[in-house]
């Protein structure tokens, strides 16, 4: 659990003292790193090398311990195995440390020992009123505070790095330093005993220098306080951009329900960004696309973008990589296509993509007068420039000079409309376009990772954060033991189920059948698995069927059945809903298409749990399949806001139990006249009792 | 057409002597650029430069007319504006010229006048033996024969270039050179007046120097030939890589049918690729990734890859990539664990990923001991090494010169177990690696281009091309002018239509129905749209509901009635098969799955038509939802072969019927005991006319 009061990180991130245990002169090891590394900030702060042995370091005079320090040390960095973790963390405490960074790996990462000996020694650092980050971790930086304690080179700039990998962390800088960027704090989490990544989100919010925030996490502890954590960021105006795999505990457990094998590993970090407004990627790449992105001085407000090529096929490729991307390509208005077409060729295509077909190279200007006309007209959200673009630096002083202006211009016009800018060259590393990127406009070389990037703002745009939910307080109550008490507590949520009678014998068994009229359907109670086993017969037209169905039901010795009425399917469209308790993120609801093709399909969406009626509605009006809710097939509407009814009572249910580990209505059968459950599951949490 | 013996397109290619024709001393234009291109190949042959204004050029003297020459130039390149093009084609002809590259642009792309001043120049190039690249072209490179007559800088190398755009074919090579790859051959098609993309593939397959044909091509004219053309090429060894855009008049055409609404633009495009065992990528970037991949000295047999990362998270994000792709990641077998785990430090993970815990830094002999160990047990087709390797050259020349070392020491591994090994690494340009492409080793910087390469390097090895079937002779036949006719039509390819009656009177229609057993369906007749017009009533249970539906129909004037046996939907899979005459590649053939979701599904197969009964079951297992037609919810499997002989005679009925620009079939119900056409519909070629 993250402290809920942030703590202040000054002394991790900008100590007036450091002191390195562990210094050491020999290359290979990380006390001499680091010491090298403190050292490099001697002019802005005492740094004191600590050595057992005594002696000299890096031709500095070392202390044996830092109780003989002329100074309590801000920061200390314990570059020490882990065998000497607690004495070492203890003795930073005794002379007064703040923070405390500890790299050795062999503890929480390898054990319950190690967890163990974590815990205690976060007790005493916490108690002291200090911050420990790792163990397990490759360091800490800070540009603008010229504190250099990681195993890599960073270079200054605005992005703030938190990374559970030392590796991706350097990966992800030498990708920055290719378009200009640079590092403006790094946090390597390690084990993240103390220190966890939402807590470090929180102290980049107010770091001036940070502009965007980037992670690369495998193991989100609190998933909700770092959700919570990234949402207030997102909020401050600093976008979170999340690199994290699919590893997790999810999978395996949730594969025993049809919602399971919707629910990826990746679900609830998928709803955690939803609920946040973080954009989650795949590969370091990505993430320094999208940085470039979310830095660009002017934003997208929408998905319409204009395509303008400077000749070849650039402008045809171009189109088609970014409507694959899901961005729009309105044809630009017949008036507007007349203002740009002077400027232009002949016979040069002036609908959108715009190619100047070979143009430029005679009047450079017109990169700038065109795209300033497309802007100012407010037709598009965006201009994405494709092609050769850069290249005329290539031919001479004067055309780089030139070229340099007009890109200048380019910005200029975005910043004065408003409108976004994009330019995808092949010469990307032209003084043009550094000159561009420093204005404030992304620059990449490859057309798909524009168009991605573009898109991923204009998703921004059009979705605000969800909010990360609030849990009602922990609800008692039976555990269902089977279908029927699953019924009982989906119906105690106030969820309409199909009427349905329990019954043990087959005369009772007649008796509800024509109470409920037919056709019925009958289920078989107290079997582990009724579906599977032959325990379910549907569309039972008549007391003879009725009679067949109970007979062959008999040799599986249930406990009883249940007679329900048959609901019309045809007439409906078939939802999934269910929650799950993820060990992470806490309870995560999901809403799919369902019916035959519901795996084929995979229309779901989900958000951290619970939700209320209107964030069900739009959680189910966001499936890619809405429009068959709509009417399909000459059908009337269904009615979604039933549906939303339904699934924002079955989170609430769910959020409320944490004892519960799945529940599921499935069929969530919807008509033009309401929600109608036709079967329920639930699964208890810790011995995986299933009740269905 | 593309003339059915190949040409020999030496005299293009590798010239014994050039002539420029408007060769000019102002540096702004083309005659400048191609005298000098031309120029530079000086000493491998003759070269002529002919200014009508004579004087001297680049220091040359230059000839008034290609009259003057003292010899027969084999290629005359044609600097000259469009209004010389005839003139100028008709002089280099009589001037003995067996190749001429027209650079003009404004002839065929302008209209129909431009195009017939094209047709009638070509036909005397053509009956001049000669051959003409262009007009509106980039030129013509070669880098084995020191030609250089190209709108841009090219370097040798393996990849033959035959592009439509010359500022994508430069941005092709310069992402080329990016990776130490070059051009061995290019060629600007232009309108492709005579030379088409087709017959320039088919001269590259025995060029040797030229080991992967990659293609940028909006405009395929005789697609077929030019899939021939490709097939060719792939099946000598020579991978083809299409870049192309989804431009085409198939969309507009195609979206009058619920077929037209699956097809895109690029399904011809996807078909022909199929059936030629061309790669079609969408960016400059794609084609160079994927050309690397073409190259390496050792393919993968199929999809299961081992992971190998040298620490950190990259093993984990590279694993996540890779499945994304569609990459297999089988467990390690214990045997195999235990064989690496000695390599490695005591907590590495072994299983798949392997990550060797930075244990690299140590011992860098382990990736070639581990990589080698893993390739030998046959347990994978290929290894994907990702993270650092290449960086520890960062730090000493020791360490270059260990790390190349074992760089090819990898390289060996994979030739000496013939299991394919692909690297990425944030370090591409370090000398290990520069040594371990030019071993045949493709060597990526993103871990997504490592895993897509290495995905469509295992698609290749799974299927191979389809080939490209030869049309029947073309059919005679009455056009079909309404449902009842598009009916008879599919029926007399013996495909087997739900037993209808045609029907003009009430009374008729309730005989009708009484013979063939209520439930029925009613559709009115001679309606344009019968469907959205209410022309159709389904599930009509009795002589009741029949008078109701007739009398609703009445109000509509149709000119008669079919009425049909409902067939058994609930207890099928229905399924969508239609053709459609591509402009280009000819009759196009495809399946879906169909009903509600069909559209949201978009799960569809295409091939070039016609295929017989074994392809049309490939094509239809080839759908995602395969499964379902397996069975699903515990019904039975459904008659595939049967479905499969229907489409595989809705395919020969339509190509052999080249008036038809659209043959449907939708629903084709198909059940364990058989598959029914439901509804059928036509659409003529020329006029559009609709049959449904």
């Amino acid at each position: 659990m993250i402290p809920r009061v942030p703590r202040d990180l000054r002394p991790l991130f900008e100590p007036r003292s450091v002191a390195v245990v562990g210094a050491s002169n020999n290359p290979a090891k990380w006390g001499q790193w680091f010491a090298r590394g403190a050292v490099s900030g001697e002019h802005r702060r005492s740094v004191y090398l600590v050595n057992r042995g005594g002696g000299e370091v890096l031709g500095r005079p070392t202390f044996r311990s830092l109780g003989d320090l002329p100074e309590a040390p801000e920061l200390v960095v314990l570059a020490v195995p882990a065998a000497a973790f607690e004495e070492s963390v203890d003795a930073s405490l005794a002379a007064g440390a703040r923070a405390v960074v500890a790299i050795a790996a062999g503890l929480g990462e390898s054990g319950e020992e190690g967890l163990r000996r974590e815990r205690s020694v976060v007790d005493r650092v916490r108690r002291a009123g200090a911050v420990l980050l790792g163990p397990n971790c490759m360091g800490v930086y800070d540009g603008a505070a010229g504190l250099d304690l990681a195993s890599s080179d960073f270079e200054p700039g605005p992005i703030g790095l938190v990374s559970q990998s030392g590796n991706l962390a350097l990966e992800v800088s030498l990708l920055a330093a290719d378009v200009g960027l640079g590092i403006s704090r790094f946090a390597s989490l390690g084990n993240q005993a103390d220190l966890e990544a939402g807590e470090l989100v929180t102290s980049l919010i107010d770091h001036e220098p940070t502009r965007v925030i980037a992670l690369y996490c495998e193991d989100f502890r609190d998933g909700r306080a770092f959700a919570r954590a990234a949402l207030e960021a997102v909020e401050a105006g600093k976008p979170v951009i999340l690199l994290t795999v699919g590893a997790g505990e999810v999978g395996a457990q949730a594969a025993r329900s049809h919602t399971g094998a919707l629910v990826s590993n990746e679900t609830a970090v998928e709803a955690a960004c939803r609920a946040a407004g973080m954009v989650r990627v795949r590969s370091p790449r990505e993430l320094i696309d999208l940085a470039q992105a979310e830095l660009a001085r002017v934003r997208p407000r929408g998905r319409r973008v204009v395509i303008v090529g400077d000749g070849g096929g650039h402008g045809i490729v171009a189109s088609d990589v970014a409507s694959a991307e899901g961005l729009d390509l309105p044809p630009l208005s017949d008036e507007l296509q007349g203002r740009i077409a002077p400027h232009l060729p002949d016979a040069a295509p002036t609908r959108n993509p715009v190619d100047f077909a070979g143009a430029g190279e005679q009047f450079l200007t017109i990169f700038e007068d065109v795209t300033r006309i497309i802007l100012e007209s407010g037709e598009v959200d965006a201009a994405l420039v494709t092609g050769y673009f850069g290249g005329y630096s290539e031919f001479s002083d004067e055309f780089q000079a030139e070229e340099t202006e007009v890109a200048l211009g380019m910005a200029r016009a975005a910043k004065d409309t408003e409108r976004a800018l994009v330019v995808q060259s092949m010469y990307p590393r032209s003084p043009s376009l550094v000159a561009l990127r420093e204005a404030g406009v992304p620059v990449y070389r490859e057309i798909e990772a524009a168009a991605w990037a573009l898109a991923r703002l204009a998703d921004q745009a059009e979705r605000s954060p969800r909010g990360v939910p609030e849990l009602p307080p922990p609800a008692e109550g039976p555990v269902p033991t089977g279908y029927w008490e699953a019924r009982e507590l989906v119906a105690s949520a106030g969820i309409e189920l199909s009427p349905a009678r329990r019954v043990t014998k087959a005369d009772e068994a007649r008796a509800a059948a024509a109470e409920l009229g037919y056709p019925v359907a009958v289920k078989a109670l107290g079997l582990l698995h009724k579906s599977d086993a032959g325990g379910v017969a549907l569309g039972i037209a008549n007391e003879g069927a009725l009679g067949d169905a109970l007979a062959n039901m008999a040799t599986l010795s249930p406990e009883g059945y249940s007679v329900e009425r048959m609901a019309p399917v045809g007439d409906g469209v078939e939802l999934i809903a269910g929650c799950i308790r993820d060990p992470r993120f806490g309870p995560i609801v999901l809403v799919g298409i369902g019916g035959i093709y519901a795996e084929l399909l995979k229309d779901t969406a989900v958000a951290l749990a619970p939700v209320d009626a209107p964030q069900a509605e739009e959680l189910v009006r966001s499936l890619r399949g809405a429009a068959i809710l709509e009417g399909a097939r000459g059908r009337p509407p269904v009615d979604v806001p039933a549906a939303a009814e339904a699934v924002a009572a079955l989170s609430q249910l769910a959020a409320s139990r944490p004892d519960l580990a799945e529940i599921e209505i499935n069929p969530l059968l919807v008509t033009s006249s309401g929600a109608l459950v036709l079967d329920a599951r639930v699964l208890s949490g810790e011995n995986g009792a299933d009740a269905r």
